[in-house]
Formats: structure tokens, C-alpha cells, sequence
């Protein structure tokens, strides 16, 4: 380490706890010594002469430059007019792979021990497509849209991700007896996929079975890819099995960059007070660390924080302690310097 | 008892185990008593004079008759112009409401104890709509069709069955942040029976965050209402945390009739061995008298059943023991008349 150049990473801090958090996962990351360099950028989005609101160009300019992203989370403005500022930056940067590991961490609260599985959930289409209208009063259709290209790319990505990450199986998941041609047209791309990755192991299963499934024995499961909303589901599903979006973290995968991020709320009743648990946006924060070949950094700022939590004695409200999101901060960066 | 007047009811025996576990379900009610004859249907569906395979008309004479239907599981004909059965019986009866009780059963097998909910799910339309089409080659697109009249009639049933069961809370979960017109609909007629029914508390969620909370503690549910696919895999999700499909019962409820149905498979390895677990046809049969307004037997059913599972000591191998279906159902029979 101390070789590695300095890049430089756009920083999203986000809106009510999102400030506190950003903090702690700089000040850890000084404390490692991660060769990173921060751009902070606010998102909110600006009026235009159109009347719609647009994001600033700010966001673009910083993430042509760094194609690197660490994200808070962010309030969506109230109004018809608004759309989930969440969903509008995977679209604008076309991060098409949502990756959301579930590991239990070792003396966290939670009835499921040893899952250890990564959802990834194609992020640009599906029932997200934003497709909708009315055919006649009270008659409304959305469209589901799934194409080729999308499925294609995101099973080439799962493949990929379970070879990196030396994972033995990719499960497709679906509703291909019902959807028969959307779904059935993801479920052909992932066999497709399959046939071409025989050192990985592959199976499909229907949506329905493998959440069942999935709360009789998680550990059965290994790396999932599917289509846009059942990751939504099976990602906070996955997320409620080790202890709640408060320790999950999430990367969303591009062509041509990737933004990591927590993917709880806003927390607005606790924002401002010192009171925030920056486990998950430090978490993908190590993600980021590991997609951007920094592993190393990564791993070391993981186990610190795991072994901050496992011991039990500096842990924010939220992970059943009493200390400050600065004192949890600082007892990580007392265990990496150590 | 005993004054009641005797009832006909259609049963649909269905396939692999499908005739055995229904056999134990009529010699239960034989040994309970219950004002019940049967009328065996078979629906293989018919290849008619267009070259579609239809239910055979058997089936809607004796649905006209009976309005009333008791259902194992049925196999899916294989070959493109096959869909579900089960999809095509619940289309042809108008079955709008699809009731599938949980409720932890004392002494069985999950990590889950006091599970007590009702999820109640839109059965006629959404993403079952069946509506999909290619628009260029590798672009599908799947229409989610939801109407106001078939959300009013599903959010009316939930408050009436709530109401019915003495339970307190109906919740509506949906995704109308991301499906704001589809999902914004249903979730508008939820909110508008609701304002007519403030005897029952209302509350609506996200699908995603109710998985989460849902693995975490599914104690803080009660009656839940939801478009098609929701129910799908929320209830799937429920029967996982009680035991699994093998102890969950079914209703499809219409308008003009309704049909209980076990929702396991036909379970072709097992199907003439005698091995086959009855208990979820059974409750879902015990559904059936408290629908029929014949309770008393159904909760006296219940209780032999569910005292069976307790004891431990003659279990079908699903559910843990080695006893064969016959004396499973034997033991429960003795329950009964002692
Ligand atoms: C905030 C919301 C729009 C988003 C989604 O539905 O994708 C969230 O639930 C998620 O999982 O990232
Ligand atoms: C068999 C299948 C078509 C069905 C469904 O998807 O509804 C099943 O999963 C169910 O829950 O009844």
C-alpha cells in the first residue's frame, strides 16, 4: 500500500442523515489511508427552462472525470412533478447492475446465521420502465418492458461477478410461467449466458419459491440475478435476514462507471444529531474500495467495522448501543490505526 | 350440528398425490360428521374444434350447481397452448380474492413462532393479465393491467374479512412510488373503502420494506391486501416462515362460488405411495366449512389436525415422521370422534 496513485471519487452525501455519514466514511477512509480523494456534489435537482427539473450538471461534469460514485441517501422532492432522484441517477449514468451482498454478521442481532448471498438486479428496465397509462377511467396499464440487450448484459455481469468473487453458482430468478415472454426472454438470455460460463454453476427458479425458500435456509443460495423489481423485493427481503437495511450495502455497475450507496432512508428524525449508524454507506464504501482494485484498503476497513460491531461496545441506537455516530467513527479508526 | 342441511360440493381430486390426499380429506368429514356429499370432477382440459384446449363443461355444471369447490393440486400440460390450470379455474369463476391464512402451528418446525396473518391478494388481473407482445425482435413487452373495479372488490373483501375475523388491521402493500398509476390506483381504492370501513385500521407499505419487516417480525401484520403478483410471492414468503406449503391453506374467493385449494405441487415422486401430507387440502377444506358457515366442523377438524402435528407422533415424512397418508389420516379421524 502507499503505492497506489490518488483517484479521485464524486461524493454524493445526500439529504438528512446523509452529511453524518459521508463524514464517518471519510474520516475512516483517512484513517486507512485509502489513496482517495473526494469530490463532494449536491444532486438536487434544478429547474429548467422546460419547467421539469433536471439533475445538475454538476453531477455529470464530476462523474465524466471519476466514473466513481459514493451516494447517501436522498430524499425525493415531494410534487407530481418528481421522480425518485435514486432511480433518476442509475438511469442518467446507466448503471445497469444492481449488487447487493447479504452477509450475517457474526454477533448481529438476527435469526439467520452463515448467509452469505449477493442479489443482482438488472436496474434500467422491467416494471421500472415508467410506462403507464390510462385506457379508459379506471382502467390502467403498465408496461413491463425486458429486452434482450438488458438481460444479456446483466447475466454476463453475474457470471463475471461470481468468477471474481470465487462463487460457485448463478440462480436466474423469474416468473417465466406467468411472464412467459418478458420474463421468458430474461430466463432465455441467462441460459444463454449459462451455456457460455460452464465453470459456473446455474439453476432458475420461480420468484415465489425461492422466497420461500429463501426464509427456510438462505445459505442454499449463493448469487441471484433477475430482473428490475423482484431484486427490489429479494434485496430488502435478503436485507431483513441479517439485520436490516442499516448494514446492507449496494453498488450500482455501469459500462462506463458505477456509483456505490446505502440504500436506507433519509432518517430525518435523527438527522443532525450525531445519532446516525454509517454502517451501510462504509460498507459500500468497501465495496467501491474492491471494484476499484483496492481490496486491500477495503478488507481492512471491513474487518474493522465488523469487529467494532461484533465486540458490542461503541454501537450507535440503531445497532442496539448508546454511542454517537462519532464515537462509532472513531472507535473503527482506533482499530484500523492499531 | 347434525340438523344442518346436507351441502354438495365439487372436488377436484387434481393430479400425482391429488387423489389421495383429497380421499383423506372426505374420510375426515365422513368421521367429523359434516353435512357434505362430494362430486368428483375431473378437468383435463379438452382440445375443442379451434384447436384450444378448454375446461371440460363438466366443471362449470357442477360449480353452477354447488357454487362451491374444494381443489388439490393440479399439473401444468406441457406444450406451448397450456397455461395454468389453476390460472384458467380461477379466470373462469371470477375467483377475485385469493385468502391464504398463516398461522404458526404449535410445535412445528420454523424459526417463526405466533405468525398469525391474512394475505389477501387481487386473483383476476395485474400481472396475470396474460397481455404480452414483442415489439421489435429482443424487446418484449408484459402489460400490468389494474382496474378500479376489480381493486374496489378486492379492498372490500379484505375489510369485510377482516371485519368477519375479528381482526383489526387491513395494509396495502404496493409500489406505487415506482408504478405510480397502476399501483397508485389499487392503492387509491384501498384508501377509499378504508375511509368507509374506520372500524378497521388501515396502514399501507411498500411491498420491499413489508419483506423486510416481514422476516423480522412477522407478529406486526394482520390482514394484508395486494395486487396479483404481491400476493403471489408475499404469500409464498408467509407459508416459508410457518413451515411451507405442505401446512397452508387457500381460498379463491368469487363473486358467484368460490374454490379452496391446496397450493403445493402434485408432487409426482411421491404421487400412489401412500406418502402424500393431506394437511394443507385439509385446512384449506376447513377454510371451506367456516366459508359455508359450518365452522363448528371446521374448527373441530382443526383442532385434530393441528393436535396430530403437535403430538409428533404419527406425521407424514414432510413433516417429520414416518407415518404413511392413510394413517395420518386415521389418527386424525380417532381425534375427532373421541
Ligand atoms: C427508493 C426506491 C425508488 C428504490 C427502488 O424501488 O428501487 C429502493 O427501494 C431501492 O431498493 O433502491
Ligand atoms: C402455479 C402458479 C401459476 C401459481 C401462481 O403464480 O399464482 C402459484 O404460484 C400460486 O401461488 O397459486
Amino acid at each position: 500500500a502507499g503505492s497506489a496513485s490518488i483517484q479521485k471519487v464524486t461524493m454524493i452525501p445526500g439529504d438528512g442523515i446523509g452529511p453524518e455519514i459521508s463524514q464517518a466514511v471519510k474520516d475512516i477512509f483517512e484513517a486507512a489511508g485509502a489513496p482517495i480523494i473526494w469530490e463532494d456534489v449536491d444532486v438536487t435537482p434544478i429547474k429548467g427552462p422546460d419547467g421539469n427539473f433536471h439533475l445538475p450538471q454538476a453531477i455529470f461534469d464530476s462523474m465524466a472525470e471519476t466514473k466513481m460514485g459514493l451516494k447517501g441517501p436522498l430524499a425525493t422532492p415531494i410534487g407530481k412533478g418528481h421522480k425518485s432522484l435514486n432511480l433518476a441517477l442509475r438511469k442518467a449514468f446507466s448503471l445497469y447492475a444492481n449488487v447487493r451482498p447479504c452477509k450475517s454478521i457474526e454477533g448481529y442481532k438476527t435469526p439467520y446465521d452463515e448467509v452469505d448471498l449477493v442479489t443482482i438486479r438488472e436496474n434500467t428496465e422491467g416494471e421500472y420502465s415508467g410506462i403507464e397509462h390510462t385506457i379508459v377511467d379506471g382502467v390502467v396499464q403498465s408496461i413491463k418492458l425486458i429486452t434482450e440487450t438488458a438481460s444479456r448484459r446483466v447475466a454476463e455481469y453475474a457470471f463475471k461477478f461470481a468468477r471474481d468473487n470465487n462463487r460457485s453458482t448463478v440462480t436466474a430468478v423469474h416468473k417465466a410461467n406467468i411472464m412467459r415472454m418478458s420474463d421468458g426472454l430474461f430466463l432465455k438470455c441467462c441460459r444463454e449466458v449459462a451455456s457460455k460460463n460452464k465453470d459456473i454453476k446455474f439453476t432458475e427458479h420461480y420468484l415465489d419459491t425461492v422466497c420461500l425458500n429463501m426464509v427456510q435456509d438462505p445459505t442454499q443460495f449463493d448469487v441471484l440475478v433477475m430482473p428490475n423489481l423482484y431484486g427490489d423485493i429479494l434485496s430488502d427481503l435478503c436485507a431483513g435476514l441479517i439485520g436490516g437495511l442499516g448494514v446492507t450495502p449496494s453498488g450500482n455497475i455501469g459500462e462506463d462507471g458505477a456509483i456505490f450507496e446505502s440504500v436506507h432512508g433519509t432518517a430525518p428524525d435523527i438527522a443532525g444529531q450525531d445519532k446516525a449508524n454509517p454502517t451501510a454507506l462504509l460498507l459500500s464504501a468497501v465495496m467501491m474500495l474492491r471494484h476499484m482494485q483496492l481490496g486491500e484498503y477495503g478488507d481492512r476497513i471491513e474487518k474493522a467495522a465488523l469487529d467494532t460491531i461484533r465486540e458490542g461496545e461503541v454501537l450507535t441506537g440503531d445497532l442496539g448501543g448508546e454511542a454517537t455516530c462519532s464515537a462509532f467513527t472513531k472507535e473503527i479508526c482506533r482499530r484500523i490505526q492499531s
